[in-house]
């Protein structure tokens, strides 16, 4: 599939440069753009790689000045990493194109399957489940009994959710993610061991929620863990029963939230973090890599970090100084030393 | 499926008050539910719900007293929370109770499979495998040569069992649990690269373990890697070769154990815990989430927290004054000022 | 299949002591070895159980000197531990000797597949992917439309292979590893949202990579994440978009490295350690469990602990005061009023 700078101009409204039918067949970054790629230049640390690159079309704002003979054919727009992200986009999509349903597959007859599907092969699909219109449902991907998808919904291979989950429109799962297996719920018994609560609740992914590969969310014990609308969960994340992710919330790889945690929206959190149960964290807060938090959060937007959390700006400076600690020990040390032999002289005086 | 008032009193041997024939068709949290829908009273803090309520049939205790009038029918109770627990078991068994094999499926020729099984399309059942009665095995799910499963065994959609392992009765594993793969055995050479030490030991899981999902378990290099009887382990847990799990051990969702390691038997550990290699662990041990164990413990049933890992009041105590190592700091330097100043004063004199 | 001690000695180029027809059919510790096993002895602290095995072959150093009497065959080698690995080895290949295509399994017809292969049950190999000779494609595995792969791949039960992916020779991916998924990357708009970006790039596996299960490594944005030549990558395990992973670099499982990290060469990582994204970490370095780092290391060859991370012996001198702090903070309340009592006796002098 080719394109030329002229079509590419007229996609993204901007206006050609040089030789507007140069063709590309791939989108690569600039500096490793070989002949027949089309990339783009946003950010002006990267500006000497717009005269050396081998690209044969780079896109560039409208603003863009130019100290040196290039080249490429230029495509001059607003804004160039946007209209690049566009072309991604749209790369994408045609590439994930796949309608029809495979076979080997095993669609209950029961079930309901919308138009424009795509179900690949030893892909399952249970009693009274639901697959809205144009959903991809990758192959191995198994959607339990009374499942129910929104419209235009991706289940990558191997990915699995229970029975009586709900997924909302434009969600994607990644591979291996699990959603709605049981939370963990024993009751103690007074001889050591435990006996199993039954999880009879279910998950809801809200619309154009994604979640990465083999993150778990589990089932409630009763109602629903809910991840709400747009919310972006990463990979290997732990999100345990009764959990609520407020809108926009977004998540980095291997967090953790534990259960009847109730996350507010726009929160950003790092990588490795770690939620105990029952907290209520507040909208737009952040957290960085590692931290670990045993506490409710009520201030909106604030920062935090360490383990257990403080304000990150504390953290920073406690952590600054606790590299320094034998250092730190050494001069009390020294001072209760001083200090003896000041007491003495006094005594001594 | 609907049920009276009647018929669950005399399940759980309770005392109707109110209307006999008041029916029911799910389970509910108090506060959340609506007409046809059953639930409970156990902690006196949700008392107000009781009023105000939209459930049909509300479970409570024999000597719960009321201060206003209830729409709903009662069924009093020794025990409510522990009834409706008992209630959500059976609803769970009766809305999971699948049985027969679905198409297509692989079962080998020399696989043996018990009475009462069900097997989801596109499951695997190796050569040799043994499959107890009444397993649930769902579909996608892999089940290795010479695997061998108790009776009454529940793997969920994905779950895999490599070859050799052997699973006990009564044992759920949830959907992405890797159940013996290869322990990470790895020789050095002088070059720099590593040969790879096979690994041909197995897994055996106990009775009533339950494993969460995408959850890994690793074969031992020779012998085996056990989890006992009863223990639970949680989400996206990894435990490696040759490790011990004692029985009635609880571990939380993230927490890694690493090769040889030797858990004691009801030790609770928190999530994201990480144990390092060849310790042994103590009965009854607990950790709090995040801490990180780097020596063996041979009291029992102590708490410990922090990483590295000490008493779980030290940890607290030590933390606590972490935020403030700031001011310590500060102080410090204030106090060598002062020194300064006394000595000079001293030598003035 | 049993062989006798003079087979094995000839396999080792070894020499028997004992009763040459002596046969064993499996390998065992020594301490836990019955009649009919193999064993070995390396390590002199295990010396007592060469005289109390029950194994019927032990292989041992050229050196070992006998204090006790015998009972099994011995097999002298130059090195028993290297010479047991080997027929570790050798008991794995022939017991994973696996080969032929298992029905049904849906293999596109454009992909090429190699001479020589295994390929399970409910596999899949999408449009224009190609399988090299004496690949093992275990049941329920996914190879994606136009990933390739080299020769003497191993891909356990339930693995997964986005589209694109190219996976060198003698590469291992354990069971539920995803190689492909989507990288993280959103770009925030001015309403708190998030637009995902397209990830058009690729995930490449050089030869000699074993990649654990449930581990996850994302594709690059654009270009490809690379695990390089002889990396070792244990389970649970997430790689982020656009990593690099030095040749022969081990990571134990549960760490993470965020987007665009690039790990050097023979690195060392333990469990649970977390990179933060677009670091550059030194050849040679080795990080303790759960470190965190969040900066480029140049400096090769160094050890590393702490969250955020701190050279190695800082590490354990700062966290070894860690738990003193309180005391710490109790003797600097003291010396102040030491001090304090000074400054008066001087002011009242």
């Amino acid at each position: 599939m080719q394109f030329t700078a002229h079509d590419i101009s007229l996609l993204l409204n901007g206006t050609v440069e040089g030789d507007p039918s140069a063709t590309v067949s791939q989108l690569a970054k600039i500096e490793e753009a070989g002949a027949g790629s089309l990339s783009f230049l946003a950010n002006p640390k990267y500006e000497q790689f717009l005269y050396t690159t081998n690209a044969s079309i780079v896109i560039v704002n409208n603003d863009q000045q130019l100290t040196e003979p290039v080249k490429a054919t230029l495509i001059r727009v607003e804004n160039a990493y946007s209209a690049f992200t566009v072309l991604l986009d749209k790369y994408n999509t045609f590439r994930l194109d796949k309608k029809g349903i495979e076979q080997p597959s095993f669609i209950h007859p029961t079930a309901q399957v919308g138009a424009g599907v795509y179900i690949g092969a030893f892909a399952y699909i249970g009693q009274n489940a639901s697959i809205g219109d144009n959903c991809k449902i990758y192959p191995n991907v198994n959607v339990g009994d009374n499942a129910t998808l929104g419209n235009n919904v991706t289940l990558f291979a191997g990915a699995t959710v229970y029975f009586d989950c709900v997924i909302g429109n434009n969600v994607i799962v990644h591979s291996g993610a699990v959603i709605g297996s049981d939370g963990f719920g024993f009751a103690p018994n007074p001889d050591g061991t435990y006996t199993k609560i039954a999880q009879i609740g279910n998950v809801i992914l809200e619309d154009d929620v994604e979640v990465g590969s083999n993150t778990t969310i589990d089932r409630a014990t009763m109602g629903s863990t809910t991840v709400r609308k747009g919310a972006k969960i990463d990979n290997l994340i732990q999100i345990a029963h009764n959990v609520e992710i407020g809108a926009h919330t977004v998540i980095a790889a291997q967090s953790g939230i534990s259960g009847s945690t109730k996350i507010g929206e726009r929160v950003v959190i790092g990588g490795q973090v770690g939620f105990a149960g029952h907290l209520n964290i507040a909208n737009g807060s952040q957290f960085s890599a590692q931290t670990g938090i045993n506490g409710s959060i009520t201030e909106e937007g604030k920062a935090w970090g360490g383990s257990p959390y403080m304000p990150y700006k504390d953290y920073l400076r406690a952590h600054a100084k606790l590299r320094k600690l034998p250092e730190l020990d050494r001069k009390v040390y020294e001072l209760e030393k001083l200090i003896e032999e000041l007491r003495k002289g006094k005594v001594s005086e």
